[in-house]
């Protein structure tokens, strides 16, 4: 058994995987694969429409929202974002992290980028304070779990603009109260499928024709497949929708989510070897785990001895480095406790290599 | 054995398919799938890197140009090309039919569309003359093959502004001359490979910084992979390019194209009952074949019939109805022999249902 602790492309529920593999050359016994269908298909038509109404169960999207299939990943939301949205042309950001920069970055070019919050100054162990209100802008961006950084926010700006966020890290791992959003983006490949697909969640009314091109217009979206879509992400997605609805939901994923990241971070805690990066316990995420010995050469020799043992993809981002532990809705508990066993061992084993 | 004519997502090779549903639980013994690999691991990147150097060696791609694997499909394309090469703010057109229409609708909010040569008077049954030359605008974009109205291009305007071309129902079916190019943009679910992946290949002398959002450059793109890309897509894609050239490359691929087009177009000029839309020999698509019986009805009974026989997808595009075959090229010559077979039955079988 090998558990993937990869931030994005993820672990996929095993069945999932299982039943799609079965599925693969004859779809339902058409004769045909799913990946061959025209996805104006009556049956490629039906996984959409399956797709967007479990999203909705498990999410409690009210039919006043509309819920949109895309492409281009979180990145091309950065900018479809401000160009969708603006009025006035000035956005609020908080920035928690590289994620929420690189949104700020890609929404220059239609305004002025208006910075309310930012937790440089803790390096992003710590989420952002707004104390001063925040108005006459026409949207407040946050990135709600912060996949590098570790740090995910539990209390929400009180404004009267629409808030938007980027969950791609937590959607589905934790309930999300929509109707506190205007806008809701993430890319699939943590929670919901595989990558190629992002799901943006918007208001009905903040939709406005803009002079933006079809592709890029979220009004060109609401309510149809403008062009073709990954349909294997699609149709995937729409299966672990499946199972998320059989395991009990987004309460019970959270439930499960929060039991293996107390107990990773417990382990870490009482660690004399390992420590977490988030030390506030208010901040910590309940998917994205950055941790480290303090010493690169010591990390990497235990990312090599955690591999040997099945337990792969423990890096932390390139842009940071370190450990970081994802662990997303199809990671079990038991990949958690084999890798706290793992760094007990190693802990214990003399594995130093620090100078 | 069903025979698949959708114009995308369309018909991949069987082998292939059956290559994927082998690896898909566990690739390469890795015991964890592809799709569950994030895009930065070693593995995924031979992949990539198999991909672009598959389609250079087929397409014999000079490093001149850089090869770029997005999203969004080629209606993103139709507005990150003027994005990215806009100059002058002056872009030429040749309007063959919906695809090069909706293409110039996208341009025009970055610039003055021309419109050069367009079919439009022969309800886009041939191709549009150029009879002026064609100079100071940045690029004259054409649809080399129409998927809707079943024409292509054989010979193309001597021109010393870049060509721009959307490719995506003829690449890899019939040899390209990139070096006659700009750039030249493909959706892949028609001859490369699942949808969720748009290959664009340009030549880095037109690369140029413009004050576009990160996703939108594609400066950002050359020689990286900027975010996420569909990994499943790309995978698949790289196994029907090995297909490609196992089977003999694009100039095998095109005789075959050339032998199924030939067939099915001497079996509709001979026919009593059915006709093609496209008449004049030097403008038909070796891809994409409309034909008719004159009579709606008796188009849906012909659909269902042949259905019946396993012969699916065979309705025109919603936008202009008719009957359509896609020939791409994972069809086998067996399928066009088969559809050609029914439509004789058909004819002969006195299914008579026009009014």
């Amino acid at each position: 058994m090998v558990y993937n602790f990869s931030a994005g492309p993820g672990m996929l529920p095993a069945s999932v995987l299982e039943e799609v593999q079965s599925q693969l050359l004859s779809y339902e016994g058409s004769g045909v694969s799913i990946v061959e269908m025209s996805h104006r298909s009556s049956t490629f038509m039906e996984v959409v429409h399956d797709l967007e109404h479990r999203l909705r169960r498990l999410m409690h999207i009210p039919d006043t929202y509309a819920v949109l299939f895309l492409q281009g990943g979180a990145t091309l939301q950065f900018s479809m974002v401000p160009m969708n949205l603006r009025n006035s042309g000035r956005f609020a950001y908080l920035d928690s992290g590289t994620w929420s920069k690189k949104a700020m970055q890609d929404a220059k070019p239609f305004g002025d980028v208006v910075v309310v919050g930012s937790s440089a100054s803790t390096n992003y162990k710590t989420l952002p304070d707004w104390s001063q209100p925040i108005h006459d802008v026409d949207y407040l961006h946050l990135t709600l779990n912060n996949t590098i950084e570790g740090t995910r926010y539990t209390t929400l700006p009180e404004t009267n603009v629409p808030l938007v966020a980027d969950v791609s890290s937590n959607i589905l791992a934790e309930p999300i109260d929509v109707e506190r959003f205007g806008l809701l983006y993430a890319g699939a490949q943590k929670n919901i499928g595989p990558a190629g697909l992002t799901v943006v969640i918007v208001r009905r009314d903040l939709l406005q024709e803009q002079d933006v091109p079809s592709y890029l217009s979220y009004a060109r979206h609401v309510d149809t497949l403008l062009n073709t879509p990954a349909t294997f992400s699609l149709y995937v997605a729409e299966r672990v929708l499946a199972w998320v609805e059989a395991e009990g939901g987004v309460s019970e994923m959270e439930r499960r989510n929060r039991e293996k990241s107390e107990r990773l971070y417990d382990a870490l805690d009482s660690s004399t070897r390992f420590r977490p990066l988030v030390t506030e316990p208010s901040c910590r995420s309940l998917t994205n785990i950055p941790f480290t010995t303090g010493d690169d050469v010591t990390d990497e020799a235990f990312r090599q001895f955690a591999q040997t043992r099945g337990l792969i993809e423990l890096g932390g981002h390139r842009s940071v480095g370190g450990l970081r532990a994802s662990l997303y809705n199809a990671m079990p508990l038991a990949g958690v406790n084999r890798l706290i066993e793992t760094m007990q061992a190693f802990e214990q084993g003399g594995h130093d290599v620090s100078h």
